[in-house]
């Protein structure tokens, strides 16, 4: 039994001096623990890798996708099963083809153990250069500025459980004719979008560097760290962007779009893809 | 020098067939360290306790409120002296009194090192319970429900970052009769709260039981526990709950208010403090 993105839930509503007791959804957040199998020295390795705060829904995308945007695996050929425990649906197994293990002890193991709180910029960004297999392809798109003005509303018309709950934060993978590919949503925003990177990893459809990739909030840091790991070239925030996250969308040569809306955007970094 | 928490950059706005170069605000986001320095068996130790991204300002209340919330420190008195490194404004220094040791190795390890990345909805429930000295405090707090309808005027009218970059996400804790005490912002949720209640440990006004909190976007379960640890028991937030946040606030008999705007809000739990 699948677990449900949302809840039902008895309220108060309160407008004006009119109180009345109405039922009404929420967004669940519960725990996703991830866990990873492999073989070592002959033994059999079963280790804990996170647990994340996260919406029910999707659950092995984001956890394949989670260990493929910290960097701990970097090919679908690497997994050989991934499966939710059946007793406790708020775990996940990724077991590993033989010979294969985790990339969990290199240098860059403070960037993997702790991007989820926060990393300082700069040796992340150096983990990301040495780590990612599509940090840096080269590209050559260039999408009319008019397309972009239409996703926000794809995004919308396909957001199901954020019309509901006003709870969940999105992440749209679309093509370079704006038409939506894949879409997941989250009460973590980071979690959104590990879970549309980790669809197209399972589906071996990386890099995704003929890809748009729309938020719908913030542009942070965290997300155009995970954007770049997936090859993504062109990020579209509906939301305001950070500075760190200019920062690394400069370095990784991203165009970043910020407060898209129905016929307006700002372009923050790498306008020579967008043809106005 | 205080480091700013807004920069200004240079972008591309797009607007219908318009492009124009225009000068432009945005959020600061860096990471910050948190460092806590105390004697153990006549040594001198240092340990890096946390980096999280954060907006710069108020980085010595993140520090400490960030140190009470995780249930690391637990009083004022426990603090000798806080201080910003004076060749690297992203590291924090936190130095404990003599004899005092920051709780990190307890039974409750688990709930304090990865409560930023999420967790376990129960053990950490357990653990609050266990590490707040103020979780369960009785009070008989009654509040009209108008007093609620002019908060988010307030938080507006102080919310000066925001205004500019739109990127910046709010904590404001007022008083019962809808006064603003004190306002925090980052490009971080949970940082913006932990600055609030950093600013409040800083000056021992803990518990924080006769303040409304306001929070600027959506409730999740990370900024209920951080209220819960802090004593708070009405929180009202501008955006929606989520499950694992509604469940927290009724185990706590917090008051969760949500979606709250001009005329209008939902109660979500603990609707006897709410007169109506």
């Amino acid at each position: 039994m699948q677990k449900s993105a949302a809840r039902e839930i008895r309220i108060k509503k309160i407008s004006n001096a009119n109180v009345s007791d109405e039922d009404d959804l929420i967004a669940v957040e519960e725990p996703l623990e991830i866990q990873v199998q492999y073989q070592s020295d002959e033994k059999q390795i079963r280790k804990s890798i996170s647990v994340t705060m996260r919406t029910p829904g999707n659950d092995e995308e984001l956890a394949t996708g989670f260990l493929f945007t910290e960097g701990i695996l970097h090919d679908r050929n690497q997994i050989s099963k991934v499966g939710t425990d059946i007793f406790d649906e708020n775990k996940v197994l990724v077991t590993l083809t033989e010979h294969e293990v985790p990339k969990l002890q290199t240098s860059e193991r403070n960037f993997y153990t702790t991007s989820s709180c926060g990393v300082c910029g700069k040796s992340s960004i150096d983990a990301i250069k040495t780590v990612s297999p599509f940090a840096n392809l080269p590209d050559d798109l260039l999408v009319p500025a008019g397309l972009f003005y239409n996703l926000q509303n794809e995004l919308k018309k396909q957001q199901e459980v954020f019309q509901n709950t006003g709870g969940l934060h999105a992440s749209g993978l679309f093509d370079l004719h704006g038409n939506i590919i894949l879409l997941r949503e989250d009460v973590g925003r980071h979690n959104a979008l590990d879970k549309a990177i980790g669809a197209s990893f399972l589906q071996d459809q990386l890099p995704l560097n003929q890809i748009i990739l729309l938020l719908s909030g913030r542009a942070s840091f965290e997300l155009i760290q995970k954007a770049s790991m997936a090859g993504i070239k062109i990020v579209a925030a509906i939301g305001a962007p950070s500075s760190l996250a200019l920062q690394l969308a400069e370095e990784f040569n991203i165009t970043l779009i910020g407060f898209l809306g129905k016929e307006r955007f700002n372009i923050y970094s790498g306008s020579h893809r967008i043809k106005i």
